[in-house]
């Protein structure tokens, strides 16, 4: 058995999200055809984050055995040929490697690393309509970096996951939350070594009512410490965010830039 | 009558270019038409650059006659709602003024901006594969800025015009044609009063060639000496391609960016 770590970007929003379903097109399934399609054997595909419908990837990490071996390089193409036929390269493989017998794409990923998109302009996008949250109104982004900064840290994020998180504790460490401006686009970058369901997409959601200046700058901060969903603000749109990288055991720290 | 300026930003690989045909979608109808649902006149709508089939507007001006006038924004906005309804906010207006009844978007503007984008990487792009040009192998790009200086200025540009120009002269200014890259992007800017039909493709084409090494760093300096189509490089795809902004009679300068 040779196992394989590799590098995926997709367009989360022509798929059911990653994890193989009964019915709907998934990231997970789509890759795991491939594979069929180019070695002829049938592995579990996995992957470090298993992202929502709509919710996109520039660099999921997942990996998968082959007992026959063969160059990773003609992995990479193999794969991306049978995903340009099936799916029209929504999904890609950026890059590929043989990895340990012990990796494991979702138990050796150590960091997690989201962005979060946003054009705040008044009329909608021309490209990219599924790819980024769209608001009229203007965001306060200074606003939104200073209401992000509380959250940093080890805490109980009762009030910022959603009904349906399967984990056993809603303690988590966030180790970055960051809010950026550029123009009329606005980011958020969120790193953590794990993530409660719909997390991100609820801070986003609460950092925006701050933006919008619907609440104050203390609202996200005081939400955190009601442990409470109710508390916090609306889920954010799937559109706008991306997988953007995980950080494995053994990976080099700092990571390069892509 | 009241004229109105509009900037427009459109995704090209919707429609078979600018302008109105006989048959298949162009953007000008798809702006006629919204006019005409949000005012009941049906005005022409002119545009500063007739771009070809699958070239994108970052910034396209156009100007059209309203004999009923309208506040500027209810026109943005109205419009707007249309184009989204009719095709789905794939033709945008980003801001639109009350202009002087003399403007006229063709030939108010002094100068032309176009932007081309690259994307050089092994794989395919999972996002915006109609939005950029795709190719797997390196660029050479600070050699492709070394071979595009010598085509700025006032030149006969033969070469660099496609079968079909109805301009009446090859003589043209190039303003500027820049060079960049960042990552995996490598981007082409170019400016002038006006320009020659697929003259900014051919350019870039030929510029590639000078980027994979299949050709020296002088050959697009040659091949502007040779007033022949066939020195030249190949037609860069329409799909990289962006009119970008136009710069018209009285507006101020130097244009702050977007």
């Amino acid at each position: 058995m040779t196992r394989y770590r590799l590098t995926v970007e997709y367009d989360g929003s022509r798929f059911q999200g990653w994890q193989r379903q009964a019915t709907g097109a998934s990231v997970q399934a789509a890759l795991e055809t491939a594979v069929v399609r180019y070695s002829g054997e049938a592995p579990t595909v996995y992957g470090s984050g298993r992202t929502d419908t709509g919710v996109h990837a520039l660099g999921q990490v997942v990996h998968f055995d082959l007992a026959r071996p063969r160059p990773p390089e003609s992995v990479r193409m193999g794969l991306n040929f049978h995903l340009a036929r099936a799916v029209g390269s929504a999904v890609v493989v950026l890059d590929c490697n043989e990895a340990a017998p012990d990796f494991h794409a979702r138990f050796s990923t150590v960091e997690r690393r989201y962005l979060y998109r946003i054009l705040t302009r008044p009329s909608p996008p021309a490209f990219g309509r599924d790819h980024v949250w769209w608001m009229p109104q203007a965001l306060d982004a200074d606003a939104m970096a200073a209401a992000a900064r509380p959250l940093v840290g080890l805490h109980d994020f009762t009030s910022y996951r959603a009904a349906g998180c399967q984990a056993n504790t809603a303690l988590r460490t966030l180790t970055e939350l960051a809010v950026g401006h550029a123009g009329a686009h606005v980011t958020v970058h969120a790193r953590a070594p794990s993530f409660l369901y719909k997390q991100v997409r609820i801070i986003v959601g609460t950092l925006v009512d701050v933006g919008l200046g619907r609440v104050d700058v203390g609202a996200p901060a005081r939400a955190l410490a009601a442990r409470s969903r109710s508390a916090a603000g609306p889920t954010a749109p799937a559109r706008g965010l991306y997988f953007e990288m995980a950080v494995c055991v053994g990976d080099q720290s700092p990571v390069p830039e892509p």
